[in-house]
């Protein structure tokens, strides 16, 4: 199979009839030496962490399949770390929908003056590029649309699956006592309609567990089991 | 007259019966010792400035009420170097609508993946907090609302309002020969409606004659004369 891309984490494939093979890989993101899912450098690997990253992206894709949301998601392969997807049009190089039940992290460093940390938000949507030379920033509906990234049509298409997504993964999250704080997306037009693609994991998401920060090893445990 | 406060490039006075004086200093602000209205940290200062500031800011003031705009504006003395204004109430300790005609400044350092310096915008308008401590951060209207900085109403006429006094000023440079590329602009309530505020001067604005930047003393030159 012909590689495509070494993504931070995920290596692409091309597996033929317009469907993707994504290979999950055991690195990790973060900044000096702390591991941070939304960090831009990888910091070296933890065992295990891409198969963890799988088999939730897995669960969660499973879960929203259910319910009716259109994913890009076809099958895993867990002894090989591998997801088969179908081939997405991303926006642009790729945006992220960010939604918000509590506020924490960039929120907070750019509107601390205004908010105060875990401070409760109603599912507030925030759309950011994936950019990490320009630390993936914040960008507005006006700006998205005279760029020529998305539609009024898509944005707003896009913000209200955000918003659907994020309460079935809050509830999901809430059957095992866990808090979703906040958690992101990742959209692409698939088979000529807007679709979850990209992976849906604890690097996606803020999850805490008796106020504790969960991250992706022990959050595929809790949820996926042994 | 009672201080109220010192601003980087003004002093603000209470003048009683709900009116405020503001007091235009020669301070400029600037980054490694280059002028940049923009930026947060005052360098220096610049004999003449505050007077420029306040002749422009007189000027475009009274451009805007003849075109039945509202402002807090109510008089200035030229002498002094001060501005009479309504007391206005700002949305939180303040915020700027930017209007862009053309790519520059942050918006390239930004967006620099999908937009080339100077790429024309549709009177594109973004909204950020004053908040020198962190860097004036980008806000969408969803937070502005959730944290109850400013309803939907006031967004959308606050907006609104911009684009319009946007292509006013954008009027008035071409009348001699200067273009207008950027320009920010503070809205408040007085007396019960939404109006501008601060000032209107080239500290607002990113103007250019044959392409060159031209700075505040330069503008309120070609603008007001001598």
């Amino acid at each position: 199979m012909e590689k495509i891309k070494e993504g931070k984490t995920k290596t692409v494939f091309d597996a033929g009839n317009g469907n993707i093979l994504l290979k999950f890989r055991d690195d990790v993101t973060g900044t000096d030496d702390v591991v941070d899912p939304g960090a831009n450098t990888v910091i070296g690997k933890i065992e295990g962490k891409g198969n963890a990253s799988l088999r939730l992206s897995k669960h969660f894709f499973e879960l929203l399949k259910k319910a009716g949301i259109r994913t890009h998601y076809i099958d895993a392969n867990l002894d090989e770390n591998t997801m088969l997807v179908r081939c997405a049009k991303t926006f642009g190089d790729g945006m992220e929908f960010v939604c918000r039940l509590k506020a924490a992290g960039s929120f907070v460093r750019r509107y601390g003056r205004y908010v105060k940390e875990d401070q409760p938000l109603d599912y507030l949507v925030e759309i950011t590029l994936k950019d990490d030379e320009r630390g993936d920033p914040l960008i507005n509906e006006e700006t998205l649309i005279q760029l020529k990234l998305m539609t009024k049509d898509e944005i707003s298409q896009a913000t209200n699956l955000t918003k659907k997504i994020t309460k079935l993964v809050e509830e999901e999250c809430s059957n095992y006592d866990l808090e979703l704080v906040d958690v992101k997306f990742e959209f692409g037009v698939v088979d000529g309609e807007i679709a979850v693609i990209d992976e849906i994991s604890g690097d996606n998401m803020r999850v805490r567990k008796n106020g504790k920060p969960i991250l992706q090893k022990e959050l595929c445990e809790i949820i996926c089991g042994n």
